[in-house]
């Protein structure tokens, strides 16, 4: 008797957080996609039922409810169809963890049920619960381990597949607990935010469990912007040796299709800067689209840092969906307006002009009673960040268009910025770009789609100024860029000491410069927009540092 | 033979975040003048040397690094003193747990030494970490248990004390192993963040851990303000049996002396206002002092929000380090002027006055343009706030004054407040205390010094408005603020379903409204500045909402 052929179907789905029916309506798409790819298991990301991460929604017994509720609604929907499907889902804790005295003690398990025939035949948790770098798990969750949840294997096509869910992948127990028990492949499911050098890492360290085991692997991952994090896809199979054997493209929902020996189609992982550039647009696209905005606002200056912004936003909106407002003072340089309105009409946006002379002379004038002949200082600058980014503010609010902010991660590092100025806006596009970055970003764009220069070049070659006074340039305030961008990557994202980064080579001047601009920007950082992640350490939920701090290393 | 009579001190102190040195001097302080009142230890709260939370600094081995080193100058620094120290402190951990593969596992215990005769004869580290409301702990640290340490015992005039780190004495292990290695006494040491309620329920779930043990118990607590926390003092200890012995009061640093059976002075819990005005005025007080601002700003409305601010910022600060701005428009009413220049007058302020109609105008001007004949709606309401926030941020920037805002927490739940415009500034005052408890507490504070009468009667009793567009009431657009408040309290604070509200007899169409209302806010509340926590639930480091989010119940 020979078993019917082994065909697995990884959904790499883009799910909404909380949009428990539109999640569910997307996997049954997905299931019955694969059923007419002859696929017999549907394997879905991670809590792909209510999206990642739901955060405090967890803690509400109504949330964990209502997944339970679209759960089994899911399950009568996919009743009929001839497929096995995985989903991930929040489970509700049977019974509370003895000895806790704690008023909040976690409610739930980050779990996954196998749905077939219209009802439930399995269910999983996670055993391993990241609480590091963005991920709260052990704020949500209790793990499968310590509730006495056993792993979970179950038989498809007469193969034996054992059900992992992301973290315990990165461990060995798990893998090994479900071997144990008869596994003769894993299936994986994942939400992992990207950040520069994580697809790679993220197949090396697969692999390592893979051939740890000496079982294959499947890895089904979300795609998508939620919030300051983004999925990119680039869902993938292993073989027992720990081989690549198929892998879907980044930043797009994909159903990847494999045999029992993790072999399919494999897309390449593009350069770091297209990764780069795919994790900006799917964030703008994605936290506009989900929240319902109608479109973008954005503040150009004639520098590279709202160019590049505002290309990454047509790029993800449309050239339609985007406005640029140019608000020049009597500091900007005749080219930055030039550049502006170049830019502007290169991407096919409208594009208008408001002058804030007047307003800044207005401000000067109802101040000037109580400023008792004080001489002008950053006070003056900070008036003119304001002034624009009130006018912004007011067209977003007549207009309901979303201000994308433009600063950059060694702007936000350093407070090179303004609050409630340039700083004002719904969502920080590049706040964890370095500027470094900004610029290889800004060359690697302008050489896509034929070298159409899309960024004029005078933009990306002039010295960065924040024109707002007489012949400013940021290098009169800023060590150089690429060295505050190497102190930051050493520093911020690595924590290297101090006696690290001056046995390193660094000038002791500029590392005192930049760790103490880092740590008085800390209150400017906290009321800063939300943005998109692209390193492993942003200035967003994997930066909680305290603003009451007298700690100098 | 007879021992010695048992003396024990509990230093409730009040550390700063980072400030190694600082917090080391004030503890070898504390033992002298222990030491002088015939103490034979001393025990200093949880993690006394560095101040709680450090949050991310406790992932840069550099800063545990130089923990470690100010513990050893501390301990030479009380060699010579006869006495024994508990100091709790970050302790490293020797070596990483099995298995992970993780980049960012905890690198640290939250630890306690004891300190005797110049050097550290018992170290122990904290068993139960939460990692729930503010706390993030299984981020930062290792259990005690999981590595391997044991309880720790030491005798002092020949009685036993068991040491314990806060949560521990919230879980019945931790004190049954100090009990069970030989503990006749349980000294627990803590930085246990306050809010409303939280000293009596902290005191009943000690009496339950010492009555379970049946062991005298002491409870070591910080006091003073971090960040958005504030720890409240009242120290104080248990007889075996769960009976008060003694307590130190609150809001003050204290050297609370007791004998072996826990007996000692007895303060008493103030009333419930008094103990959120406490919280309100260490939080001002510390936030400023501690971060070395040199006074406060305040926008004044004529309104009771900014009223009862400007009162808790003069008792905080002083009236000369306090400065009043009014920045009426042509919405303002009249009896707003009077009344608050009167209430600057009565508190000795400075108060100084600008128009703000004149910049209105500017504004709509340079917008119309671009408003194509678009009627007003909430987009000047917002302009107008935006320059009185323009307005303060400039005096803060030109002077070097903090701006304290103030917004309440009914606003802050339903938006009902201008981003960049009166929620521009560094420290959110009252922002959590919901409007009907702003209500009491100024009338309670009008009782207090004889019933010197600070807040003018009128403010507390005209019904609110922000008077941004003609007759404008609060209460045309939410519903009346005991309901809004009550739906908060059990939606927002408590987690209830929203089934349960209507069980509960609220108004479906209240019910709806307010909690729309506090999804849709979630941008607005995400870039508003720190503020105290005086509730269990505050919109803080306790409240993690995603923005995009399509879930309603």
């Amino acid at each position: 008797m020979s078993l019917p052929k082994l065909r697995l179907a990884l959904a790499q789905l883009n799910v909404t957080v909380g949009d428990l029916a539109g999640n569910a309506a997307r996997i049954a798409a997905a299931a019955r996609d694969a059923v007419a790819q002859g696929a017999q298991l549907l394997v879905t990301p991670e809590l792909s039922l209510c999206g990642y991460p739901p955060e405090d929604l967890l803690l509400r017994p109504a949330f964990i409810e209502a997944c339970q509720q679209q759960l089994a609604a899911l399950a009568a929907e996919l009743a009929a169809l001839p497929i096995a499907v995985v989903v991930g889902t929040p489970l509700p804790l049977e019974q509370a963890l003895p000895q806790s005295r704690s008023q909040q003690a976690p409610r739930g398990l980050n779990g996954a049920v196998l749905l077939q025939g219209g009802r439930e035949i399995g269910r999983y948790a996670k055993r391993e619960l990241p609480n590091y770098q963005v991920f709260d798990e052990r704020r949500y969750f209790v793990s499968g381990r310590e509730a006495g949840l056993a792993p979970l294997v179950f038989e498809i096509a007469g193969r034996r597949i054992g059900l992992l869910i992301c973290e315990d992948a990165w461990f060995e127990e798990p893998a090994q607990a479900a071997k144990a028990a008869g596994a003769e492949l894993l299936a994986v499911i994942n939400a992992s935010p990207f950040h520069i050098g994580k697809p790679a890492e993220r197949e090396a360290r697969m692999a390592a469990t893979a051939r740890g085991v000496g079982l294959p692997l499947l890895y089904a991952h979300l795609v998508g912007g939620q919030d300051e994090v983004v999925f990119d896809g680039a869902s993938f199979a292993l073989d027992a040796g720990g081989r690549l054997g198929a892998r879907a493209p980044m930043w797009s929902e994909q159903l990847l299709l494999v045999d029992g020996e993790g072999r399919g189609a494999v897309a390449a992982l593009p350069e770091m800067e297209a990764q780069v550039w795919g994790a900006l647009v799917t964030g703008v696209r994605d936290y506009l689209g989900k929240s319902g905005f109608p479109g973008a606002l954005i503040g150009l200056s004639g520098g590279i840092d709202s160019a590049l912004v505002l290309a990454v936003a047509v790029d993800a909106l449309g050239a339609d969906k985007v406005r640029a407002v140019m608000m020049p003072s009597p500091y900007t340089a005749d080219i930055s307006w030039i550049d502006a309105r170049d830019m502007a009409e290169r991407l096919g946006v409208r594009y208008d002009e408001i002058r804030i002379d007047g307003l800044f002379g207005g401000f000067n004038t109802a101040l000037s009673p109580l400023f008792e002949g004080r001489a002008a200082d950053t006070t003056e600058e900070n008036l003119q960040a304001r002034i624009r980014g009130t006018l912004l503010m007011a067209l977003s609010n007549k207009f309901g268009s979303l201000v994308l902010t433009t600063g950059n991660k060694s702007e936000m590092a350093t407070g090179y910025c303004t609050l409630y100025g340039d700083m004002a806006g719904g969502f920080a596009v590049i706040k964890d770009v370095a500027k470094t970055l900004v610029f290889r970003l800004a060359r690697w764009r302008n050489q896509q789609h034929g070298g159409r220069e899309v960024i004029p070049l005078r933009i990306i070659e002039r010295p960065p100024s924040a024109e707002l006074r007489p012949d400013q340039k940021d290098e009169d305030s800023l060590p150089p860029y690429p060295v505050l961008d190497a102190i930051l990557q050493r520093y911020m994202e690595e924590d290297a000491p101090v006696e690290q980064l001056l046995a390193e080579g660094f000038d002791p001047a500029h590392v005192d410069k930049v760790t103490r601009l880092i740590k008085i920007s800390e209150y400017k950082r906290r009321q800063a927009p939300i943005g998109i992640r692209i390193t492993h350490r942003s200035f967003g939920r994997d930066w909680r540092y305290p603003i009451t701090n007298r700690f100098r290393a």
